[in-house]
């Protein structure tokens, strides 16, 4: 397991292209995953031109990796074409509600992950954009999303400029619960994180960011719970607006 | 992408033990996935044991393949984890909403996709089981999960007793789309899943169903909106319970 063990994310690229069939190739290896009741619930969005990775940028909060890949891969979660073929052969789709909308995400998900193994193998490097959730409104619009679909995630795709350092992990130990979730105490958290906690690499980032800990730069600078309510409110509302929540 | 392309769900397993020390190599490859941040969203709940098994069984409508597997890793969305490493530092977290138990969900199943293909790649087989979502709740009270946690989905593994034959998917290039949505016109329809529709497996399925058409065995049966209403209503309360829409 090699390739998994070395993965990394790669936030720079060669100006070098993903050759059509290649890219397919790997899209086909991604959609090999497990889906629900193998109903594929899922689309692909391939973005490559310029003035579309333009529209995309600022909905990723003009991330560079944005721009700079050659390729953008933007997972959809799609009952769309499910509840089409369905209307087609006499037959009343019943996937305008959320637990449909959960399952064609994880469809999507799945692949998506997939997808990156995929890559990897042919030695493409991938950044995973996680703002795809907090702008899915206006990615619908960009990318003429129908009801019935959501963007889930964004994969950046192309050739490393360089491989990056590992980085690290909190102890296996800690995500593994045997027959019930054991619940941490504050020893143990202080334990599991401390690692983390000592890098000189997350202690420049605590400097950086002028914190105490690194804790709060997660709370106070990377994911506020400001930000977190009011992107909450706002992906629930364009779920709506898809016809997940009818 | 040999590993990649030739996955299928396996539902019958050997009676043979997974070594705990491989289990454990397989879950540590399958956190090497992306997560949002690095912040590591997730917890995995492994069962082994057969009261247990027991327990979890009739969540996941008594499949047989949830007995049988020697092992049910159960896929968790976990800010708890990370919240308590927050209040541990002097950080006071904001996750307690939708955008933030979807961003955990992303990560586990990352982890979780990363981890079949591990587990795949050691000779082991697996069947996602999609129930879990359904009956997160009753899952939660078994696995003793805390607030800021939720069960996403759950893999059996095991030693497979024979490789069953590839299933279809449909063409990939109707999966893909160009630069924008290209949404699907009936004839397109027709076309992307008449394979399916003529397989002798699929013809045989909606004559033991009882339909006419293979869409309606999905619609009428295997999916059905009165269900998916159901479990829709049931899975966001539950994500209240669980402290997630706050």
């Amino acid at each position: 397991m090699e390739l998994l063990n070395r993965h990394v994310t790669v936030r720079n690229f060669l100006q070098k292209a993903i050759e059509p069939k290649l890219l397919e190739s790997i899209i086909c290896s991604g959609s090999r995953a497990s889906t629900t009741g193998n109903m594929q619930l899922y689309s692909v969005i391939i973005t490559e031109d310029a003035e579309m990775k333009q529209k995309l940028a600022p909905l990723h909060f003009n991330q560079s990796v944005a721009v700079s890949a050659p390729v953008l891969l933007t997972f959809v979660a799609d009952f769309n074409r499910f509840s089409k073929w369905c209307k087609n052969n006499k037959a009343e789709p019943g996937y305008a509600n959320f637990l449909s909308f959960f399952t064609a995400a994880i469809d999507a998900l799945l692949v998506a992950q997939n997808t990156c193994v995929a890559a990897e193998n042919y030695g493409l490097g991938i950044c995973y954009l996680g703002t795809t959730t907090y702008n899915a409104k206006e990615i619908i619009n960009v990318l003429e999303l129908p009801k019935l679909t959501f963007p889930v995630t964004t994969i950046a795709l192309g050739y490393p400029e360089e491989i990056p350092n590992l980085t690290d992990r909190i102890p296996i130990r800690c995500i593994i619960h045997r027959e019930k979730y054991k619940d941490y105490t504050e020893d143990v958290i202080r334990d599991l994180y401390s690692y983390k906690e000592n890098l000189e690499s997350m202690k420049e980032f605590v400097k950086e960011n002028d914190k105490e800990t690194l804790a709060q730069v997660f709370t106070d600078v990377r994911y506020k719970k400001s930000d977190n309510e009011f992107f909450s409110e706002k992906m629930i509302q364009t779920l709506r607006e898809q016809g997940f929540m009818d």
